[in-house]
């Protein structure tokens, strides 16, 4: 039978970038596609000790049904290291356990918009981000990066253009897909523009940890004294991606809020996870661990960055990301984004085009991003060359 | 500040059961307030060994971002066995992990249902489906349940009076929270309802599993030539609710639409436990499993039943559930139901008042719901002693 799908679902479609992830088994392929941590960076032995620690003396509390706000031990504990690392959590904070960022982000944009409002974000911005505001009937009204974050003017226009704007999502710190970090200066500004235009800001943080250079900048969050800024994180870059363990720090009448929406997402976070995070962060050190994927990331950045210098013409630029996971890539005007892309595919190497991640799929664009967590040193090398290659050809 | 949160969220309250939940804290509590499993039906050493087994040889799987259709070889797994057990699956159907039953319940509704379009459900029903239907925007119109199930005439008057009906919310087997089963003869009304007025059918079927007495009735699924029945099952009620394990069966074209409505809220479902099911159905024998998790239930409910009966005024009506967890209690005409649960809770009985399972939370109500899963034997025979005390000075 024909399905009458409700109108938000009519056109939204999977992640792009989540179906090239599902059509990488080809031998040989090298993807710079994926936004995965490096499977080095999880404790395998150090949550195995502690799955088995828990299955032994608190298996009812692990397999149960727990309560929608998350297991308080961890609770406390991320809030413990989010005031310490990153100023985040004033005294009329809370917490809440979320299913990953991704579910964080989700349920603070349907707790705050109705259909046909606004979520200003960066431009490029989060395809897992930008696809969760659609589902939920909201507008996307993108905003341009520069090298030190997301342009201040254009903001600022855009709030005066858009009324009904509710949100501005950010990823401040090493940006997915462009790997910008918004600089203090600029942060200050966007949080006076937030005021002046009665706008919530979604701090969406799950790179910050993985700095591997340069000086860090005060979150968002840790600047807001209205209770202005949501903010998101996740265990997914630093413990594992598939436990799926992220949380959400904003004002308690908000986090109350967020926890209803939770309860009838879900109803809870999966337990064990939770307890695995909370034992990992009370028995090892979770900061050491931090420490040792900053260095395996940092040395694959350089790696990355050296081959790019090293290979491709002058006539592409990148950015050169301070931290996290990911870099950006133009091609000079005139190029094919489509052909390039398609070329790299054929010789097996997979990229993700900038189009992806644009708040509007239908501006042109020239722009791809390349992951270095994921890849082999071997890989980046011979990746990079390739993409080089063809770029010479086009 | 003051936050000026969607319409949707303005009024929804936090489930009055998990609000129970999370006050069961007093030592001597009796809890009839729970949906939860009996925990003796964890397989906790099964579980740790496969594990074990996993963190051993294939911990980057269970650690990694997985796909969002879930780990292949559960979907193929839980296909066979809804095909084996319940008759459902046919050639155009797919089916998706999801993240516990209520994930597959807020997505099916996510998809199909517009702001201000209706769904028509069971009066009492599940306070959780209900309010992730509320979260959604939808209209909810509650059919009062007979004791064969939904009332047909009401059904059928409710659609001819909603044309905006877009899907009927139904648990046919051990309704929660009235602990009734459809027959088959009404199963098959609502069904050519269903086609005539052209609704989708959300079946809903978390405790199919659990029927330790009587004979099993045909899914709705099971009927199903044309698509219009959504399936969600779960893993909650036989091998743990704190893993947060379900799965969705429908048409896929429809699957397609709920992959892209999960993909946005939390990208996949926890990989190690969708693997630890996937390694219990292969290693160990789950139908046998399962037939214990009856005998205990069996004995539990005839136990609560029996003090019923006998302790109990005539005045007082009660369901006798051939399985599940559940069973509902009526008071008799001109009691008050608040007080009645209030007593109860003063002499720390608690149970949950009908009022928090109706569509419309302000129409009266003298009925309440009573849990046999959790409570132990003893608890069993004196909290319904003191019910019943209650009941007598009413």
């Amino acid at each position: 039978m024909n399905y009458n799908v409700s109108e938000k679902f009519k056109s939204l479609k999977p992640s792009a970038i989540r179906e090239i992830f599902k059509s990488l088994g080809t031998p040989g392929a090298i993807s710079f596609a994926a936004g995965n941590p490096n499977p080095d960076s999880f404790p395998v032995k150090e949550m195995q000790e502690i799955a088995n620690e828990i299955f032994e003396n608190e298996p009812v509390t692990a397999l149960q049904y727990g309560i929608t706000e998350g297991y308080t031990p961890l609770r406390d504990l991320v809030k413990a290291r989010l005031k310490r690392v990153y100023g985040v959590g004033a005294d009329r904070d809370d917490l809440i356990i979320v299913t990953g960022g991704q579910q964080g982000i989700e349920l603070t944009c349907k707790v705050m918009c109705n259909e046909g409002d606004v979520v200003v974000c960066e431009n490029p911005s989060f395809i897992g981000a930008l696809n969760a505001f659609r589902s939920l009937g909201a507008k996307l009204v993108g905003v341009p990066l520069n090298d030190d974050g997301i342009d201040v003017e254009k903001l600022e226009e855009a709030l005066k253009n858009n009324p009904k704007a509710k949100l501005l999502y950010t990823i401040p710190t090493f940006q997915n897909p462009a790997g910008i970090t918004t600089s203090l200066e600029v942060r200050k500004k966007v949080l006076d523009l937030a005021k002046k235009y009665d706008i919530i800001i979604l701090e969406d943080n799950p790179y910050g940890d993985l700095r591997f250079t340069g000086e860090d900048v005060p979150t968002y969050k840790s600047m807001d004294t209205e209770g202005r800024v949501v903010y998101c994180g996740s265990f997914s870059k630093v413990l594992s991606a598939g436990m799926r363990i992220g949380f959400v720090c904003a004002d308690k009448d908000l986090v109350s809020k967020i926890v209803v929406a939770k309860q009838v997402e879900d109803v809870h976070t999966n337990v064990l996870f939770q307890m695995i995070c909370a034992k990992y962060i009370e028995k090892y050190d979770l900061e050491a661990h931090i420490r040792e994927i900053r260095k395996m990331y940092k040395h694959k950045a350089e790696l990355m960055i050296k081959a790019l210098e090293e290979n491709m013409p002058k006539t592409v630029s990148f950015t050169r990301p301070e931290g996290g996971i990911f870099l950006w890539c133009s091609l000079p005007e005139g190029a094919s984004l489509d052909e390039f892309v398609k070329k790299a595919g054929d010789r097996l190497v997979f990229v993700v085009p900038g189009t992806a991640f644009s708040a509007d799929p239908d501006e042109p664009c020239r722009s791809f991003r390349l992951n270095y967590s994921m890849p082999s040193d071997e890989e980046i090398v011979k990746g990079i060359k390739i993409l080089a290659d063809i770029a010479k050809e086009l």
